[in-house]
This record gives structure tokens, sequence and C-alpha cells, in this order.
């Protein structure tokens, strides 16, 4: 159609549906298409589509433009997301286009952007509209009749003093319900719930999930209002978070704001996943150290090597399902690190009911899939299958308890539990695992 | 307070603050001493404050009190909340408080609980807004402010024609912006996203993240609004899915919708984990099996032996982060079983880079830390050296193409890709790592 100059089609394109639609059909093109597509469309509706775009493309798409396009762009968008974008510009596009915007986005941008990533100031927007205290219902509904074209949001309005300080807020169903004549002070919610500029995004975006919040209004160290957090913008940060925690208990490294998968570079995969893969192998020295250690009692029995796999698979799988489990429910708050007693007490009771039946089948498999294998002379078989089946329960009873302690330790250092990666926790309980496997051979068999 | 009878200080700390902050508060006490402090509050706070007490504390309330206090208790509640409450119910006590309901109620929890768990229709509500086309904006107003105290939300309202048939929606805020006398036909948004009733919660879920909405409507087959799903929900279904995923790629089984860590017992805790660890013994016994088969070169090579434990655990670790990776960007629809070739190019390029990177060093790691181990006559360390160290390049380029194809697959077949467990995959490549391991070392030793 771009080609054929079909414009009135491609206009009505962008008209069309919702500006998540169009943006997801455009992002197939490249960004000099994709910006001769939006040309046709208003300028409010092309920085509505383009706010859609992935952020690669956005930034694409932006260093190709002139820096007026590009100044009427920004000032066309909401104020977190035009902020996002500048931060993602090179330097040099930064300084140039800062002096092509009027003052008032110019200040907010810079503003916005002082936030450091991560914290609640970071995802706030400044699009939000405010009530004097004094105003009666008429007025107040008045203004926000006046503002609401250019506000994102104006269900939830703040009240604020001459200061600026945070006083209430008042929803549009109040204001509606209320009588016309009542002030404002009179009907606002005086308890208002909030966060500080400082905080972390994802305690912000929690708080925005406990109390069912359509937005969190955030001030700073002075109980100044500076901006609010959308429940869009929280449902991000949560999904951001989600996927931070999984990437972190799979022992992968790097940012999580970056594009997505596709869009990421294998060597940025590389780096991501190289560190911990490096250490967790540096780790797994301490293996091959016990192995040596009891190589004596390996080459007379050699049985044991058979087993070996199934003893630290085991263990990695028992360790890892309670760090999972203790991970997550430290993330949602059902448990803190001042439960490590009943924690521990429930994973002991878990942990010995698997042991016994784990040990179990293990003695079973020894029994009857060990055919053909040499004994050394004076040992029968079902002697050694009870010495591994011992050593299995006692190593899948010590991994459930490493893998659910170590994430409350880390917790109660004030580090995020995640980090205690499944393969970190697979790696160290294959050696705890094999001193458990071959002391309690040295010692049942007397070896 | 509740002993000394300061009826009058309880009847405050119900009052004040958010009804999630004072369920905090109640939800250390226990049941009975729950209700006493209830009892103070008025009717709709009562039930305002009672939705956030955990699930578990909820249906031990309910069961102590009497059909008519249930009964008032429901009625007080949000639809959606209350199926969800009156589904935890023993059968006994929901016939039993059935007939106490109005009928209005019996009826839209009858409807809302026909659902299937899982589905858009069993996490939507029934409190919601109609409007008719025909209406003036004036009108409109009026009918929402008469309405508004009883409805969750009207910042969004539902316009149905007189078949309930969905024919749009309007915003609260395009209701003060537009003239009194406009008819809602003509300024309704017609373009409508929504859900089907059968969906699946989390594809609504998406939705409404995709687009930021507050609420997203659900029809049935006909198209007729059966109900909303609004924001909040929509958080909580996402939280539930990422446990899940996080849970499946775990391998720990069982229900995500039932009560925290610390209320769910060692029993059930049990099994969950038991199932997947019983069969990744089984599938371990393929592991024994290999190491059986080549038996007669671990005894001549027992150097072998002190380094299978680490070709293990890289190949485990390399195949789990691309399985996350790849679950992942699955589950945020970055990728799909289309993208196939390109996963697999991408992971191909990633996993030379972590297989030179890991090769080299396992070379460093024999040749220095092997003294004092026994070679076989006619066989030097850089030659042995060298053959473990190809071996682990195979192992980590392999270990990371199954564990980025393995997800692509189940996907294709329908199924969740994040069944493909960490820990499943840990044990196959565990597997295939040790069919590569004594494969090459007798092709580059020629044992």
């Amino acid at each position: 159609m771009l080609r054929n100059g079909q414009t009135k089609r491609l206009r009505d394109i962008c008209e069309m549906g919702h500006p998540a639609v169009v943006a997801d059909l455009l992002s197939t093109l490249n960004s000099e298409e994709v910006w001769a597509v939006l040309g046709s469309a208003s300028p409010r509706r092309r920085a509505e589509i383009f706010v859609h775009l992935p952020e690669a493309l956005q930034v694409d798409i932006v260093t190709s433009l002139t820096r007026s396009d590009i100044a009427h762009l920004l000032t066309d968008m909401p104020p977190d997301e035009r902020t996002d974008l500048f931060k993602q510009l090179p330097r040099s596009l930064r300084e140039a286009v800062l002096p092509a915007l009027a003052q008032a986005e110019r200040e907010d941008i810079r503003r916005l952007s002082s936030y450091e990533e991560g914290t609640a100031g970071a995802v706030m927007t400044s699009d939000y509209a405010t009530l004097a205290p004094e105003l009666t219902v008429a007025q107040a509904l008045d203004h926000l009749r006046a503002v609401a074209p250019d506000k994102e949001t104006v269900f939830y309005t703040y009240v604020v003093g001459a200061d600026r300080k945070l006083l209430g807020f008042v929803s549009l169903k109040d204001l509606i319900i209320a009588p016309r004549e009542a002030r404002v002070a009179e009907i606002m919610h005086r308890d208002v719930i909030f966060a500080r500029a400082d905080e972390d995004q994802e305690e912000a975006a929690r708080r925005i999930q406990k109390y069912d919040l359509l937005a969190l209004p955030v001030v700073d160290a002075r109980g100044v209002l500076v901006g609010i957090i959308t429940h869009d913008d929280a449902l991000d940060v949560i999904t951001q978070e989600h996927t931070e925690d999984m990437e972190k208990l799979m022992a992968i490294g790097g940012s999580h704001r970056g594009p997505g998968y596709l869009s990421t570079s294998a060597w940025v995969h590389f780096r991501n996943r190289a560190g911990w893969l490096v250490g967790l192998a540096a780790l797994g020295l301490a293996s091959g150290t016990i192995i040596r250690a009891f190589q004596s009692i390996l080459s007379r029995m050699l049985i044991l090597a058979l087993y070996m796999p199934m003893l630290a698979d085991t263990g990695g799988n028992a360790g890892s399902q309670s760090a999972t489990v203790v991970v997550r429910a430290l993330a949602l708050r059902e448990v803190s690190c001042r439960d490590f007693a009943r924690v521990l007490w429930k994973e002991l009771k878990t942990a010995t009911m698997l042991a016994a039946l784990l040990a179990f089948l293990s003695w079973g498999k020894v029994m009857f899939l060990s055919h053909g294998v040499q004994l050394p002379p004076g040992y029968t078989l079902p002697r050694i299958a009870m010495a591994i089946a011992v050593a299995l329960g006692i190593q899948v009873v010590s991994a459930t308890l490493i893998g659910a302690l170590l994430p409350l330790a880390v917790a109660a250092l004030n580090c995020d539990p995640a980090l205690v990666a499944s393969p970190a926790l697979t790696t160290l309980v294959d050696i705890t695992g094999l001193a458990i496997y071959f002391t309690t051979a040295k010692l049942l068999l007397g070896l």
C-alpha cells in the first residue's frame, strides 16, 4: 500500500482499532516504513501507536528523524513513556533534542529521568490531575472536564495543598455521587496509600496489587506529590520482576529491561549465561576432588559408580523443589526469615517422607538392575543395595533442607533469595551428596 | 480489647484505614475473635474487610456461623469473591445456605460458579454497570449516580442492546466530557476488546495487560455480556500463573490456588513433589545403564569417573538456562513455535561460544588438578584432557539445543512449555551427556 501511495487506506488502518493492535501490525515493517505509515495518522494517534511499538524499533525510528520531528513526537507521548524512550537514546541525540522541546516537557523529562532505575520514581508518570481541597464538587468536575482530554487517567484525582503536599484523593465516582456544592476536602479520602519515590518499584507494584488500586501516588521525602504509578505500569513491573526471579533461579545474569529474546544478540545471551556456568564449573571442581579422595573405594567397588548419577540427580531435584517453593513463598510474602523454624520443621517432615519413598525405590532398583556387575568378594548385593538406599535417604533429607534454608539465609542478609540459583544448588548438593555417598558406603560396607 | 469489651475502640479500628490493612491486623487472631471484632463494624464494611482475609480463615469463620449470618455476609460481598468463597465451602453447608439467599444472589452464584476453573468465566465478576445505547449522556450519568454505590467499578460502563449483546463501552471520562444531550450510542467506543467466557484466564489477563485496560468484558458464545474481569483480578491471575510456571519448571505438581506455603500440610507438599522425583529417578535408571555398558572403560581409566559430575552438571546447567529463557519468551509471547529456526540458530551461536569457553577451562582443570591420579600405561594427561574437553564442548552444545527445542516442541503440541521441567531436563541431558562422554573417550582415546 505504501508503494502504491494508498494514503487514504493507510490512514484508515491507523485510525481503526486499538493502538496496540495497529502497533502489532506495524512491528513487522522496518523503521522507515513504520514512520511512513504513521505519517498518515494524526499527531496524537501517531504517538499513541508509537508507544506500543517494541522499544528497539522506537529507538531505530527516532534516530532517523529530524530534531523537530522528535520533539513533536516526544511532546505527544505520555510523560513516563517519553522519559523511558529518552533514556534509551544516544547521548548526543539527547543533547540535540532537549533544546527543541518546550520548557515544560524539558523539565518533566529531567525530573522523571533523575530517579534511579528500579525505584518507584523511575516508573511513575507525571500525567495526573490534582485538585485544591477548597474547590466545590461542581468546580472540581468542571476542572476535570477541562483537563481530561490531556490526561491518561482522571478516575483518581489527588488533592494537594498550596505546598503541593498530598492531602487525600477523590475518585471520579465520588465526585459524581456527591452533592454539587460539597467541598472536595469534605468528600476526599484522607487515608491515602502511597509510595516514596526512592522505594523499590516492586514494593510499590505489590501495594497496588494488595489494595486493588488504579493508581498509587508517589511522594518525595517531604510528602510532596511528584507522580503516580498506574495499574498497567504495576502489571508490567510485576511481569518484569517475574522474569528476573525466574532467570536468577536458573542462574542467568543480565538486565531484564532489555529487548525480547529474539532481539537480543547471541553475544549478549552468551554474556548473560557464561558467568554462572564458569562459576559453577569452578564449584564443580570440589566434586572431582571428593571422588579423587575416594578413588580407591571406587576402584574396588565399581558398582558404586553406576548409582552416582542417580544420587546426584535425586538430591539436586529435591533441593531445587524446596528452594523454588521457599523462594516463591518469600516473594509472595507468605513467609519471612522469622519463620525459619516453621519452614525447617515443615521441610523436615516433607523430606523424611520423600526420603523413605525414594530410598525404598532405589533399594529395589539396585537389587533388580545390577545383574552382570562384578561385586568384590565377600559382599552381597542386598547389603550393597541397603548402603546405597541409606545414602540416598540421607542425601534427599540434606538436599531438601539445604534448598529450603539457603534462600532464607540469603533473605536474612537482605539479598534477593532468588540468587540461590537452582543450578548453583544442584552443584552444591552434588558435592555434599558425593561426600554422603562415599562416607555411608565406607561406614556401612567397612571399605 | 475484646476481653475488656472495648467495642467502641474496636469499631474505630474497623472503620479506619484500608480494609486490607484491617484484614492484615485481624489475620493473626483465631476465627471466633475475628468474627467478634467484625461484629462491631457495619455490614458493608464487615464484608469489605472479610474479603481481604486469607481464604482458609474465611472458610473457618463461615463454617462457624448461622445460616442467616452466612447469607447476609455473602449478600454484601462482591459477586466474584462471593462465588470463590462459596465454592470452597463443604457441600452440605452450600446446600444449607443457598435457600437462605435472595433469588438474585442465588442465581448469580449459580451462574458464576458454572464456569470451569482456569477459564475467563471463573474469574469474572457480575458487578458492573450497563447502559442502553439510546440514553442521553445526562440520563446515563443519572443512572450511574444511582447505581454507583453498589458497584465495584463504574469507570467503564458497557453498552448492551435489548438482547444484552455487547455493543460498545463508554468510560466515565467520556461521559463527563461529552455534551449532556448526546446519545450514548454516539459517543461509545465500538471496537471493544473482550474475552470469551470459555477462554483461558491467562489469555484474558494478558489482554488486559497488553491493552492497558481497567476491565475486560466477557461474553458468551452468542456475544451476550456475561461479566467483566477487572484489572486487579488480572494481576492476581498473572501472579498465580507465574507461580505455576515456576513450579512446573522445577517439577512440582499440584494446584496453585491452594493456601500459602505455611498453611499447606507437609503431606500435601510431599504429594506435590513425590511424583516428579519418582519419575525422574526412574528416568535416571538410563544413566546407570549407560555407565554399566561402559564399565570396562571406566575400570581401565578411573580418571574418567573424576570428571563425570563436571560433565553432567555443566550440561544440566546449560540446558536449564536455555530452557528457562525460551519458556519465558514463550510465556511473554516474544517467540512462538513458528520461530523454531530462528531460536535454533540463536541458541547454536550462543552454545558454540559457551562450549568453546567451557571446553578450554575444563582442559586446564584436568591438566592441573589430576596429579596423583593413576593413568593407564601408554596414555598422557594432555591427550586425556583433550578428549574430556571435546566431550564437554559437545555436551554443552547438545544440552543447550535440547533445552531450547524441547519447550518449543511441547508448545507446538499445544501443551504448556513449562512442563519441560528443569529437573527433567537435567536428568535427560545427564543421560545424553554420559553417552557423549564415553563415546568421545572411546573414539579419541581408542579404548
